[in-house]
């Protein structure tokens, strides 16, 4: 199974790279460009095949490993 | 709109970031894991309201600055 995780950062915390981008697509001319957040995506492809194992791994994954729980926020979803 | 834009290095580019987060996963025990690679995640929110005319700005954004499109792959869904 693959995995495609978001982390992104919490509401409130400063995405300072979210703001240049923001500015950059200012200067570039384009209009109406209301906020900009980054984050990070990340695929992880696992040898498991039951989907309940496999969320649980990821779940581990990003608490343990891939996201800063304090700040950051994660979102995944499992495709076959 | 909102759009959730992913921007992940193409197959065959070389990702260091993806291979250190795999064997960082390794140490830290966990199984099977086969493949990671990691991309940026932008969220990006548009005053504009048709969804014809955001997807065309998405595009450009993408093409311009966001995505290196020599190494990079993008792939956005656009939200209400």
């Amino acid at each position: 199974m693959k995995a495609r995780i978001r982390i992104t950062l919490k509401n409130g915390v400063l995405d300072p790279q979210g703001k240049a981008i923001q500015h950059a697509l200012g200067g570039l001319g384009f209009p109406g460009v209301e906020d900009v957040r980054q984050g990070k995506y990340i695929e992880v492809a696992l040898a498991e095949t039951d989907e309940g194992k496999a969320k649980a791994a990821i779940e581990k994954m990003c608490k343990d490993l891939l996201a800063n729980t304090v700040i950051e926020n994660y979102s995944y979803e499992l495709v076959a």
